[in-house]
């Protein structure tokens, strides 16, 4: 039995650890570690033997075999550190850092553990429908990979929730398109190249003021000689929308091109209508299942997951270029 | 050249004439038949030899060698008995007649003039899309048709119209219903063996005085052991809804289930939104065009259409039977 | 903490087996029950303090407060009698009964232990798109329903699973058709008047042997004069589709006309293309989970489940009448 | 009556000629021009009074009003020059001039002509989906638009077709996307500011030689801030798709994401199945034919077309410097 304990119990922390108490075949969820009434709300519904408020503390506790991290960003890289130092297996939420000089000083910390498991919590490659667009590509169906688009969109909302993250330059754009940069990777097998960015603020002009954008489009150029283009934006009027598109020399696969809540087909008087949700845990709900057990697996079968610290540091690199990019209004080369 | 007539100038009328005109290289347009202020309407944008508001002066033109009947329901069978008598080619809107009865009469009228063609408007038949359906189905693509599902829905509107179809029983379900039997009979290659029809007054309950429905279930079973279920109503939200489905041994054909005004994907704070339309004159524009195109070049190749008068006379017989079935609440069999 | 038991662990039990085994704050698995190489290898990967290969056995534990049967459908009238008769909580898959008789003999036993819930696994209610549905009917979004359409098609295979369910009479067909029973009472709220079912064997001639079919259509009115028509099949070339739609006077709900198994869209050589499944158990995953733990939150709140043993007998008899109805080929009422 | 000559009747052409003789209310078709076998064979089934094979002798006739050019790429710029010369209106296929130059010396010869029209045929304007795009977007229905998506994609063949256009650099490129460039400025209402391209010969090498690409990646920003992303290629296996997507700060609308050619889903053993088409012709039928009643409408009415010879130039100027782009591997500004 994988003993873990989990920092950060808030909408994403607690789907993480009850995902994590449901593999009891497998791990016991021994720590939780957030705020006080945070984590006396998780324990009227769940029992756990060790409850902190301070993240040092929990680990210390020698019990602990895995760490999961699932704090606000600006926490991550500091986390992670301390981690490492306890010799932990590690999950971090994404992105790992956020400048590429602290998720490369991650890498290089981690990489001194070669018995220990960093992984970092890229949920989209668990989803069934981009494992099997990745399963579809591997075995050749559309050929040769030329193009990657990939849309981020979040549902339209002011910035309530901006200053949060601090002053960083880009935080929400980072945030954002590192999903895509992971994806464009993952499936186009190659190093970017060459990055241009256009964007702004379009609609929410407030966002200025944290020296972030509201919508943006990326082009960029791999390495291998494909390409990948990038909408990335805040302003989406109908929900939460996550889609992507890999074409082949033999075929084209999309994925999500109509974000559907669920099943249904609405014929009313504006037409026929498909809702969409605006709700990433509930799109993801499986993949965020999937990628916890994943997790625990690579630790029980000492194996390494498939997405390295490397790739997570390089996912923070080019999303920071890119949004160099934005700001110089020119070409920028990796 | 061909000299036509045309009886009828309304909004499908003058469409059929306008299309008429267009065969300019095979018809012209000799003769045009209405109340005064209808044809001066239609003058002012064409010119045509001979105008009528008479219908059985027009018939006395000894230059015409075909007409086009074109006016409201309840005339079209003594409209056509005329013709047959004047002896000319008739293309005349569906249904051919209101009764089973008087259907019967004119087709075995039409078939003592062998060298003259009778045909009904059925344009489905020519819309691209049930074109495909065919020459799939004819091909063995679906492999021997079990199936048949057809909507006909208007789009909901009150009572406003229903008055000048006259106190006929199930008026406006037989106007209906005529176009998805025609089909089913056309798809599954077989003749009506049992009608079942539920149905009535669910949101307009001012049709009961007119001795009406608003919405109906059909199912009949065919001769060769093939099914068919229909939903014929006037209350749809979304607009103007013609489906049609067809289930083979080895394959389903499924025609326009969304029945989209055009190739918009609108996404809205409602959801992705597909506007319909309910103007049935631009859903089957090119079946319209392509039904005048079929009618006048069967009389120049001297053979018959694909519908005959007989195929024309069973689809009334079987909706008006169809409509006794609902009245009767029981089985009715052909 | 519930204690509870389970017969039968195949493909649909041991889903079962370990969505119970998830509730772990709430439901203890204490017991198993099948044949010996079935009950190792769920042991393979699960403890479990009793095993059983013997269900009378099973049933004599006295810790034991609610038991599961999912074992093959000629057995579940029998085994819920005997469950009745030791006083337990029961959930049975659907259906109750092979026979009328049977649910009704079997909803009245029920009725008699009025502090023990008796549910019927009829899972679709649970499924997030009908809940959806039911949601938007009962708040009045598509107005009053006036009809049902509802779809259920097996991918097209041929009769190797039929002898198993013996020589019933329309063995299949029932089993088939409840699901969209339930659903048609569920969500027209009304009982049904009368049936009409055509149909036969049209691609595997081979059931008719076992006195089934493989297509039917089948027209029910109901007693507030609302609509329902059915199509029941198991040779849909493309997987299995389960689809259901609601024409309120209002507004229309479709539910998974294109039974997609993810969200991709495939540019291929033939066209778009959306991959279907076949594998119900994938469909209705979720839908599985949300009842079994509505079963014991229903034990825990001491509540009953909306679904009665009177629904599930009113179902039983409505298949069972409707295949009578296909036998006689005449119009049956209830 | 307007009177009117072609010249070019391949497939566009003899499309274009039919669309004037059914305008007959309009205009008279009075000349056409093309090599001896061509003209022989439209004239098989139309009569034309006068038949060149020489487009300097028709421009001689006096009697011509029009002049429609639908000859080879290669031609317009000439027979526009010259058409000029000789005071005629002039429609002229796409694009107005292979280089920026021809192009703009084209449209400072017609800006002298100020009474008479220069229209190059951007169909795609008058297309019932984009005219709703365009009539959505100027009635504010998605607020101010942000982004631009424009795919053109010609269904997957290999180079037979190449050598006909010459040596051009990026013949094929810039005649695909001066479709884009004229929708992103029409629908952006703003001129581009700088331009990235990234692309190559993926799969088709044989396009090398002829100093062209097979697929590529284009990133606009315009002077408005609004921003566009391009993917013209050559490799779909699906079909002819043209897609676009406009994005606003209130909604989104995009056009042909899926390019059905017809109502069809067809449920087979692969999925559910869109066919596609690969004829542009039959996708812009009704466009072509509006474009052209357009033409003789403005002329009719002495108004000019919406699209200027100055927005034709623009257009032509565009696509050079993208594929310069491309050449330079460097970010281009205008």
């Amino acid at each position: 039995m994988i003993k873990a304990g989990i920092v950060g119990l808030g909408n994403l922390g607690s789907r993480h650890a009850r995902n994590v108490i449901k593999l009891s075949s497998q791990v016991e969820l021994i720590a939780i570690c957030d705020r006080k009434e945070v984590v006396n709300r998780f324990l009227e519904t769940h029992q756990v033997p060790y409850v902190y408020t301070d993240y040092d503390e929990m680990l210390q506790n020698p019990e602990l075999d895995a760490v999961l991290i699932v704090t606000s960003v600006n926490a991550h890289f500091s986390m992670v550190m301390k981690a490492i130092a306890a010799n932990l297996h590690i999950f971090v939420e994404k992105p790992l850092a956020l400048t590429a000089e602290q998720a490369q000083e991650a890498q290089l910390a981690a990489d001194k553990n070669p018995d220990k498991i960093l992984m970092t919590g890229y949920m989209r490659r668990f989803d069934s429908s981009y494992m099997e667009a990745k399963r579809k590509i591997d075995a050749g169906e559309i050929g040769k990979p030329i193009m990657f688009r990939g849309y981020s969109l979040d549902k339209d909302s002011g910035a309530e929730s901006a200053p949060e993250r601090g002053d960083q330059n880009g935080a929400w754009y980072s945030e954002m398109i590192v999903h895509d940069v992971d994806l464009a990777r993952w499936l186009l097998g190659s190093e970017v190249d060459t990055i241009r960015t256009v964007g702004g603020c379009y609609k929410h002009l407030e966002f200025e003021k944290y020296h972030d954008i509201d919508n943006a489009c990326t082009l960029m150029s791999f390495k291998n000689n494909s390409m990948a283009m990038f909408y990335t934006g805040r302003t989406a009027p109908h929900g939460s929308h996550v889609e992507t598109e890999i074409v082949g020399t033999d075929g084209i696969i999309r994925i999500n091109a109509i974000p559907r809540k669920d099943r249904l087909d609405l014929y009313t008087p504006a037409g026929v209508v498909n809702e969409c949700a605006d709700d990433f845990l509930n799109r993801f709900a499986d993949a965020f299942a999937r990628e916890i057990q994943e997790f625990f697996t690579c630790i029980a079968e000492q194996r390494k997951p498939e997405m390295t610290p490397y790739d997570s540091q390089m996912v923070c690199q080019i999303a920071q270029k890119a949004y160099q990019a934005y700001l110089s209004k020119d070409l920028v080369t990796m």
